[in-house]
């Protein structure tokens, strides 16, 4: 189906020997089978006739395809196209062409999607989905494959990495509220084999002021830890958080889909966001200063993320030798309409005054 | 770098062949070359032990990879992971791998993926970027590409495809306003190079009862015409609009970016939605339900429309010579926040009472 200009067989003519000659000649792997001065015939008529194979049959001589996967756990989640965008428009200034996936957060999609792209000779990957213990990620890192991490990183550090100051993000979003006059603030988290959610949460703790070993400090926190980044996740455990006997005024959620959640859970209970309960989020991604209310939350730089992370694995892969290197980004709060002053929450026994 | 138990120096040992003769009897394209008996033997010995070239060797003689390329125009158009989700859910049913990249709304960049992708001998491709005449996309076709199109089509019909009834879509919108009272009713078109831009202001046409080929009457309609299906077209379009001596009291968006780009407009000016101007989006793409206020629009089936997309691609990968199809589906319009009767646009020389 595919047309090329010159064949094979042209340039075995032109060299004078037969097309399995030349095959193996134009080999870099099978060259040494055929005699050096009947190679350098076959590379010459190669060149002189301009044979251009394909890139599947140059990657079989040259090991190197010059594609990178992407891969994201959620591509629902609006934080990663400009994670993704970032990640791509470095690497094709770099002339390599990104082969995106998406693991639904499902590690059997994941290993599913490591073979295909391993098989198709990706000379590297930009992950997003890392767990902080992921075998998966350590097989192939075994293989001697380059990987750089975005996001979220492993408790390995083996990785190159660009990941957000994640506890200083909280310590902003606690800050905040506190300053609002909130006292009672809960935190919706996020799930702890997981770098971010594991971060968040002990930035939760440090910004409470309660020592991560305090087993009885933490029992009295308000604190709910969701499965998965996601708004039904978050509308569960905001489900359950409101329940509770001493009900918060605000609630710091580890992310914007789960924050989300937590407006859905208000919405259902008749609570106002902000004037009974206000809600922080963590990102800042795509659409959420729209929604309502729009979301005060914590900005991370998702593009620059992206492109910084392709920068890393390009440095590798130019120089496998290389080091790794760890990059952290400062988050910034962004203040938006999710956030007020506490004030009387309905239905509760003692309303304010 | 990857490992591979059994290599084709064993093969070619168990056979009694040097490794080129291996290599060429277990290529399709050279084994030719080889006497069959000899051909035979080595078959014999790579099946005896195991022999199992990775996925790039493989294509290089079978001449199928079962990857399929799903290209979008726009990574950051929520409406685009679920139809994606619908497709790639249906290929990897099939053992098909979808590899997946976003052409930015730009030509050039569609070229360079359609080049990458088939020098990466992609076995199809699921598209979402056609232009109703799109020399690329004619091309790819004319060297034999199988091509399966999902929302918007070419002229030309030449492709299988999974597209809207956008008229009805619009109809569907026009009559809903109608019948709450609006009689000044504006339309924020899509670019008209595009089937879905076209369709849909066409459709815009008839549910105001105006011939097409009535340029007087067309010019009377309060219509703008952004050249890309994004927020800041919308923002663009709809402030010329606003501008108009005789404000519209509604809004119909031939698209949800669009219609968040006339809420942007609106907020500018102080205009309220929907009690000064009511709005009318389409796709219903996710999140657009939480935005303040809701969007009222019309939902097409995105996710089932991936993976009929992706059937219509399999059916023809299995059988080349199968007819194309194509396939409309209805939409529904989902009333939300956005629409209400028309109320007294603040501003406006005649308040109504």
């Amino acid at each position: 189906m595919r047309q090329q200009s010159v064949t094979l067989r042209e340039v075995a003519h032109r060299a004078g020997v037969h097309p399995g000659t030349a095959s193996r000649a134009l080999n870099p792997a099978t060259r040494e089978l055929v005699k050096p001065a009947t190679a350098e015939r076959v590379l010459a008529a190669a060149d002189e006739l301009g044979y251009e194979p394909d890139l599947v049959a140059r990657s079989f001589r040259t090991k190197r395809t010059h594609s990178v996967a992407i891969v994201i756990p959620d591509i629902n989640n609006p934080l990663f196209p400009p994670m993704v965008r970032g990640a791509e428009d470095r690497l094709a200034q770099a002339g390599y062409v990104a082969l995106l996936a998406n693991t639904e957060n499902d590690s059997r999609r994941q290993q599913r999607i490591f073979d295909q792209m391993r098989g198709r000779r990706v000379d590297g990957f930009v992950l997003a989905t890392a767990r902080r213990r992921d075998p998966q990620l350590a097989a192939l890192a075994r293989e001697g494959m380059i990987i750089s991490l975005v996001n979220r990183t492993t408790d390995s550090r083996a990785h190159s990495s660009v990941t957000v100051n994640d506890a200083e993000g909280i310590r902003l979003a606690v800050e905040h509220l506190r300053s609002l006059g909130h006292k009672r603030i809960a935190f919706l988290g996020g799930p702890h084999d997981l770098s971010t959610g594991l971060a968040r949460y002990r930035g939760f703790l440090d910004a409470m002021g309660v020592d991560p070993s305090d087993g009885k400090a933490i029992e009295r926190l308000p604190i709910v830890t969701a499965t998965m980044f996601t708004i039904e996740q978050g509308l569960r455990c905001t489900r359950h958080l409101l329940k509770k006997r001493s009900r918060p005024t605000a609630i710091v959620a580890a992310n914007d889909m789960l924050a989300l959640g937590s407006y859905s859970a208000l919405d259902e209970l008749g609570i106002r966001c902000p004037e009974d309960v206000s809600i922080v989020g963590f990102n800042d991604m795509p659409f959420i200063d729209r929604m309502r209310p729009p979301l005060t939350t914590v900005r991370i730089p998702a593009y620059e993320m992206g492109t910084s992370a392709a920068e890393l694995l390009l440095e590798r892969l130019e120089c496998p030798e290389a080091g790794v290197k760890a990059l952290t980004v400062d988050p910034e709060l962004v203040l938006r309409g999710s956030t007020d002053r506490p004030g009387g929450i309905r239905g509760s026994a003692t309303p304010r005054t």
